[in-house]
């Protein structure tokens, strides 16, 4: 029910399973995504009715939920799950304020160079709905938005069969978002990025969003910015003899019930943990709702490593670059030094991945698929933006003049000599 | 030759010309983009050999570059070029410098949470060959790479027929960079995201290059990640009665020079100097060796744009969003607050664009097409990665666990809320 590997050979061939499954946008997705965001961008309403009519099964008087029915729907929520909400987001508020970026500016003799450091200015986040629609997404996307002083914030979320999530109204109600739209897939995508009668376009889409969310994301890229393409998501544990045989399996679970694409991976020094992990998996598997699921992933893309050493088992998680790295050894913070890639640390046997999920404060949309080598997870920094600021004298110009004519000339650009020429005249009559 | 603009509904039909301008990638150059990629993924040098014979009619024995060749070019190039180069060199590392970002934690009661910053291991950079090879584009798109302490930089540069711009391999030598491939096009892109038998992957790329190297960029975005998507150049001029006719149509043009796709703006509260820019713009047309292509562009793109107030200037300077903003007014640095959307911000009639092209210190690589209303100019954040930190104590854990589970029952993830349980039967037992 999971693989076992004991030497290279065996994880080259995992690795390619791995990226494999990375590679989830196929040309038959591309081809139905591109028809959506086409009829979206020419027919721009009618087309994002007809498209939700088809998805989702409803036809909306309008796309946008009024602030009553957010209230009505948070008020089906339990006091204790406002709390933990409330929690969550204060938390999250408080290490993302970390992020902030500032303008800042230098004089030389007769010159001011800087950058202006801004928030973008309006900002869609997509949230999936249906089964897999997480209030914690909407903490984790729209916060990191406020704190980097994004004004406008328009948040799509599809109601499958008219079925609106209250526990994501309650989130909704608690970052203040009021600008709320009953749409979904790409057809929402498609509508941040061109904008339609009823939604006006945006200059960034982030959040989460299945294969056909992943997929539109990509193909509006440069239209507006968004903040990754995120795959599966997937776990990695580095584990050591200290490590309890029950919290790994647990954590890895935790990551296997996700979806069937879903990837948990533990890598031991320990034989005896690597022999009783599959036994303890199965065990705990027994109790879950999400069994079939749990037990699909670990199947097609779950794995066990037995090293020899943790300096091998920390080279094999960086060529993996995994989205969630546990370290549950002795001493996990001296390994620290030696992790390139992952999208989130945690670090000993006390921080359960969920934890990080949920409330420690760190975004949880994290670079998944080996992403982690060039992504970031997601923070203030995806929702500013940057302007260069340069100011010269007539003097300092006058002073570097003749560099910028020696290089505009060896690059053929005669009408960029020509500003500083006539520029020189201008110099010389002052 | 130029558009004049005097009212709204001519800006509007304006600015319809310019988001089409903007939409440089169409279904055709998709399509061949695609089959290159597809065979530099799946043939690797062959494929890389055989498009290089295609494209740039060699068939070089190894694709690197070697170090005397290098050397041999570089040393054609005058001692005053040199100078110039190293001096624009010098100070664009400066002014990246001031965009390091460090890593950084803090605690709270038996809580750590902190972010790594760290550089990307391995970034291919591109620089376009043949006419528009500018050494320039080699600084500074090495330099910030370079400064956030990038280890492996692989260059690329497409050899036409072989030929070589000395200058180019001038500025390769003064960064440092001995890792350089005589490729270009979408195949160089295909080959740096996927790497071959001669060339390794990277995690990402950046650099200018034509609709190919666009298109292909966008391609593999996601396999590795890229800076941005790069269109035609801009430069948008606001000026006042204070500026010199002559000046503002020297600016024009040298953006105007640049492809025929380029477009040159200014919007002005001078009658006069509307009024007189047409024909001051044709008296320097005339001694221009890229008169043609200045002209197209001109003529396609270009505009006057009189308006009554500052005010109004500022709003459709925020509307286009340009690449370049020169505010050639009475008192420039004044309006800087009101400006949302440039890429980078030149103040004043002593600071030509070209000043900043080459050596002022901020990049060149600026967001185009409107985008600045989300990117941002090429920079040291494009080349680090960062990574979130979590540890939680035995009673920290204990604190915050009824939380998670809360959360994780409403959100459906029962192992989610495993992971707590069992560290809670593990904390009653130590």
């Amino acid at each position: 029910m999971i693989r076992f590997i004991k030497n290279n050979k065996e994880f080259v061939e995992y690795f390619d399973v791995l990226k494999k499954r990375a590679e989830g946008i196929n040309k038959d997705i591309i081809k139905i995504v591109n028809k959506i965001i086409y009829d979206i961008k020419h027919y721009g309403d009618r087309a994002l009715r007809e498209y939700t009519k088809k998805f989702d099964k409803i036809e909306p008087k309008q796309f946008r939920i009024s602030q009553d029915e957010i209230k009505k729907q948070a008020n089906k929520v339990s006091s204790e799950v406002f709390e933990a909400l409330n929690l969550a987001a204060k938390r999250i508020k408080q290490f993302h304020t970390h992020q902030i970026e500032k303008t800042w500016e230098y004089k030389e003799e007769g010159i001011t160079l800087g950058q202006l450091v801004r928030p973008l200015k309006r900002v869609g986040v997509y949230v999936p709905g249906g089964k897999a629609s997480y209030p914690s997404s909407v903490l984790m996307n729209v916060i990191p938005a406020q704190v980097a002083g994004v004004k406008e914030i328009a948040l799509c979320v599809p109601t499958p069969n008219g079925e609106i999530n209250p526990a994501l109204m309650a989130a909704i109600q608690i970052v203040g978002v009021n600008e709320v739209y009953r749409i979904g897939g790409a057809q929402a995508i498609g509508a941040l990025a061109y904008g339609t009668e009823s939604i006006h376009k945006v200059d960034k889409i982030v959040g989460p969003g299945n294969i056909y969310v992943a997929t539109a994301k990509k193909m509006v890229f440069g239209i507006v910015d968004i903040d990754m393409i995120a795959g599966p998501s997937e776990i990695l544990i580095i584990a050591d003899n200290s490590a309890k045989l029950e919290i790994v399996a647990a954590d890895m679970l935790s990551q296997a019930e996700h979806d069937e694409f879903a990837s948990a991976i533990v890598i031991t020094t320990s034989e005896k943990l690597a022999k009783e992990i599959k036994t303890e998996l199965q065990k705990q598997l027994s109790f879950l709702s999400r069994k079939k699921i749990a037990e699909a992933s670990l199947k097609n893309y779950g794995a066990v490593i037995l090293v020899k050493t943790i300096k091998e088992a920390i080279e094999i998680a960086n060529t993996i670059a995994p989205e969630h790295l546990e370290i549950i050894t002795e001493e996990p913070k001296k390994l620290l030094p030696y992790i390139e890639n992952a999208g989130a640390i945690f670090l000993g046997q006390w921080t359960p991945e969920p934890i990080g999920d949920y409330l420690a404060g760190p975004n949880h949309t994290l670079p998944t698929g080996g992403t982690a080598r060039f992504f970031s997870p997601l923070g203030v920094y995806h929702f500013l933006k940057r302007t260069s600021i340069i100011k010269f004298n007539k003097n300092s110009f006058k002073c570097f003049a003749p560099f910028v004519q020696i290089l505009s000339e060896i690059e053929g650009l005669q009408a960029h000599g020509n500003t500083i020429k006539i520029r020189l005249k201008e110099y010389n009559n002052v």
